[in-house]
């Protein structure tokens, strides 16, 4: 079934109205939801609401969070989101990193105590329109074995950096530090495909193409796959972006990162405050003219874009191409839902006694 | 042949005097040098000396660089480095970046006009004995083909990122954003082998094992090796490293980065000065207080240590664990040079009338 963006809009506000949400954080929360579906990110949009409203029922989101800089200087800031949705937290707190940068040249926000966020990009995105550099990353449910590990230490652990250009959109890097994102496995599970070597282990550590391992006791493996294949890297990425959001901030870190679904216990010996994320702003003039480095950007995606190909594509794409392509398309004829998703929001709406 | 650390040293320093750099930089640019050769990256250390004597005499380096800031906020800075050694600009640049996150929480420094910096993690390093988390990125000469690419745009653009720990040695992650550095085809070009598939492209743009390719008109490939891998994932690295330390600073970018060896031509048509680097510096307590992170740190790294293995390994590693120990190493027993390099010193010691 395809949606319009205005019905999948209202409805999630509804639904966020209904968990207690004031009327300005729920618009917020679901522009953020939302806008994974506009850009394709399936797995982070409305996929995840019936998620959200499990963890709004066993008490894991607080609907009105008092959020509060704890700790700051002109360019830091540490702020805890009181148990609130991510989704509200995140952006608030990149608005205090947008502040911050236009005090001091940067502002960077480590962030306790919040839950999911969404996509990284639309945090990262929010620094655009002052031209500004914006960054965001965010730790997870673990589910990301390091090298040589036979055990689930990490989470997909994105990381997002927007960049502006001048006639030339912008530059949007949004990627999980792993492989693949959990999202690409789902896929495989519904077509009953199998996955590429590279991507997962099973639960004895040993390589696997069963898209369905994580259920298993497998887990995902960091980006580079394997060893030879420069996997370390993918787990430095993802222990910086773990180390940022959670131990810089004072939220559950590592193994400790609580879980997205509600059926799975908190860790018992929590080592800090709910998810973490880690949020930053650099003011393009704080190192040269906006007008100049757009220039360049331009020229440098407009370079990229005349790279000579393998053939393999048609051209050399820049980091959010697909995205903008995705959401210009979605904006015009709607978002598709698969049957499970679909099911998901009317138990949801039924619940709420909402329509959907 | 294996040389003590201190006869390196002092013979390094000779080679930087003789150039006419003033006693103070050559001995700052040795100790970035010659760190390469502790810390067991070769590629990157005396295997190099050679190499920057000829940009040298080529007048592509300036050895009394007027290094000036041109641009800065309270935590940001562009610095340019009136085309001296990266060995020099870069740890100066880094002493901004830490002056600048002293009064203002963080500080950030883009370089232009620069030359190649030697191991990216000296610069983030620096950061660590002020409490600080230290970041450090480099643009590099073109060798690596973007996704769906035949055609080599970006450098090995690494990152390095070091963050303090307590009574644990500090975490430090320094990589190259390819599957594999040059450094490691040059092993197995001397061990006569082939390279995993995933590293490297032929001149045709297919997928290649043979380590000789780059010389062949190939390419090194973006961390993940394929699109289905997640290669995407490190062009998005390698683009970001290139835009921070470029674009943002006015130096070149993309394939218009200056090319290290000195037999190759600059390119005719500059859109900016030399080569571009990037650092970083964040007071720890900017966050929250230094001891408290810390404590955790070594929480998250002990955690770490105890990783069930899959047993190809004794142990999980902490990202910086092989460069300490074969620093250790190498200060009590030597650095080993191959016969290559042992030549290459040999020659610049009877060029310019020295003992080696």
């Amino acid at each position: 079934m395809t949606h319009s963006y205005e019905k999948l809009t209202d409805f999630t506000r509804q639904v966020f109205l209904h968990m207690g949400c004031p009327p300005a954080d729920a618009k917020l929360a679901t522009e953020v939801l939302v806008a994974a579906d506009l850009r394709g990110i399936d797995s982070h949009g409305v996929a995840r609401l019936a998620g959200y409203v499990r963890l709004w029922k066993a008490g894991r989101i607080n609907p009105t969070p008092q959020i509060k800089v704890v700790h700051e200087t002109p360019s830091t800031a540490t702020v805890d989101g009181d148990a609130g949705l991510g989704l509200v937290v995140g952006p608030k707190a990149m608005e205090i990193a947008i502040a911050k940068a236009k005090a001091a040249g940067s502002g960077w926000v480590a962030v306790r105590n919040s839950n999911h966020y969404g996509i990284a990009g639309y945090h990262a995105m929010m620094a655009l329109q002052h031209d500004m550099i914006g960054m965001s990353m965010t730790n997870a449910s673990p589910l990301v074995a390091p090298t040589f590990a036979n055990e689930r230490m990490l989470g997909t652990n994105p990381i997002a950096v927007a960049i502006p250009a001048g006639s030339q959109p912008p530059f949007v890097a949004d990627f999980a530090t792993t492989t693949a994102a959990n999202g690409k496995l789902e896929i495989l599970q519904r077509q009953e495909k199998e996955a590429p070597l590279g991507w997962i282990q099973d639960a004895q550590g040993q390589p696997s193409t069963n898209p369905n391992e994580l259920k298993e006791g497998g887990a995902l493996l960091p980006l580079g796959g394997d060893r030879e294949h420069g996997s370390h890297k993918g787990y430095c990425l993802g222990a910086i972006v773990d180390i940022f959001s959670a131990v810089l901030s004072g939220a559950n870190y590592g193994p400790w990162a609580p879980p997205f679904v509600s059926f799975l216990p908190m860790p018992d010996d929590p080592v800090g405050a709910g998810l973490g994320h880690f949020m930053g702003a650099m003011r393009i003039d704080g190192f040269r003219p906006a007008e100049e480095f757009k220039q360049n950007m331009d020229k440098w995606i407009g370079r990229f874009r005349q790279t000579k190909t393998t053939g393999e594509a048609p051209a050399v794409l820049i980091p959010g191409d697909p995205e903008r392509e995705m959401e210009a398309e979605r904006r015009a004829h709607g978002i598709p839902l698969n049957d499970k998703v679909e099911q998901s929001l009317q138990e949801v709406a039924e619940e709420f006694k909402l329509v959907f």
